[in-house]
């Protein structure tokens, strides 16, 4: 990934197990770090999403791939950017290296739909301009800085 | 603690850190659970009591002392009883134990308060029969267990 | 999975996010759980492999599909079998359950590979007899299990 | 707390539950957290420590009081000091603020031992000049910046 877009975070101690390594189940939070700033980074708030427009963007499939574990106090960069973004649908991609020498750690996917507090399937279309240019900014940044 | 009332699990991976122990915040999730168990042997299923009657008991304090560590896959019994049953507070006491020698690991107790979905404070009195009967229940309890 | 084997347990409070349900990546301290004691059931402690033997079985990959989300307090059945079991690789496979009415709610996948203490790829072969034996036997409970 | 070191985080979603605000357990991950970076402030690694002189310092109490509650994505200030650096144990002191407003969540305080790898406690004197020397930084800190 050659996007711009990246958040720091250092490994917590509560977050290692006792193989020395960084709990595989931990990277789907780090993921979820990534996916609220790179949002933010778009002008959106997603906590605002939740709260004011009852919207909610659970995870429906999540892929992983472990390449190298992050140890306790590692300095980590998370990398993320929009794979697709669809009017039902959001895929995320992530990448997950170790600040320090760039080292590939771990990458993967998250799918999310867009769904209603009652729990229902939305669609974002031109009724909700200001989600539909979002989703198009996302859309557009996915394809400029994907590949 | 002499009192009936147990709850058997076993330690997860993930509860464990690179000391290659249980990580001391955990146990809090296992206080969690000793006392939903707890509350349910008195008949009372505090999911219901969020849901249905919009009351919440978050945790205002908790003390806790580590005696020894829990390690992955050790069997652990834990001990709750209630030391206060206030109409406004209540004070949980717990102790967790490894089952295979009934070794002291933690000690500790959480300190609640009743508020409803609003966050304020709330009494229980004869208003809510049902709940007053409970914490009597629970008072009643504590002072035969305890000692 | 028509296999036999399954684990219980119920939701903790700790375990929900605020969105109400279980948060995503709890299912993969689920998996753990149910991995651990699908390798008990098969008569070998994941504990002592790693403490007398200094074998390593850390995930190199994940995916999960989320059908259903889990709730606070609900019992929840894991089912695990394994799906691959190579002398260098093995894949398990999950399903979690709602027990009340065997309602899907999640499942995937773990791979993983044995690695010594110092993270270095293991082959486990005849010069293992026992370990070589319980692969043989998890690869032919896979083939029983599956499909 | 008056003493100029602090830490700045922000709420992620997995540190929330179900009440809507973050699991009362959390917390201490961020203790965690503060404690760290006040070591290294004072020029020592933590996870050096662990590694190259094989020093652990296990916690073993805490005592916690929640005033009120942090929510996602907040921006959270955790404060911490020394309040007593012994050859033999430590106590740290924490608040947790919300950054927006300077409001007081939480405060509490961790003790701890220093233990050596086979988990015996170890006093730490003029033996080990260098640790010696940051423990009695660690107690002026404390002195200077408490209170």
């Amino acid at each position: 990934m050659t996007q711009p877009y990246a958040h720091i975070l250092r490994v917590r101690y509560s977050e290692t197990d006792q193989m020395g390594i960084v709990y595989h189940a931990r990277y789907l939070d780090w993921f979820e770090v990534a996916r609220t700033e790179l949002i933010r980074s778009h002008g959106v708030n997603y906590r605002k999403l939740e709260e004011d427009q009852g919207l909610l963007l659970p995870v429906v499939d999540v892929a992983l791939k472990y390449r190298q574990p992050a140890r306790y106090d590692d300095e980590i960069a998370l990398y993320a950017r929009v794979q697709e973004a669809g009017a039902v649908r959001l895929i995320f991609a992530y990448e997950i290296r170790r600040l320090a020498d760039d080292l590939l750690l771990v990458e993967g996917t998250t799918g999310h739909l867009w769904v209603n507090r009652d729990w229902k399937p939305i669609r974002i279309d031109r009724s909700s301009p200001e989600l539909y240019r979002f989703l198009q900014q996302l859309e557009q940044a996915g394809k400029v800085e994907g590949s």
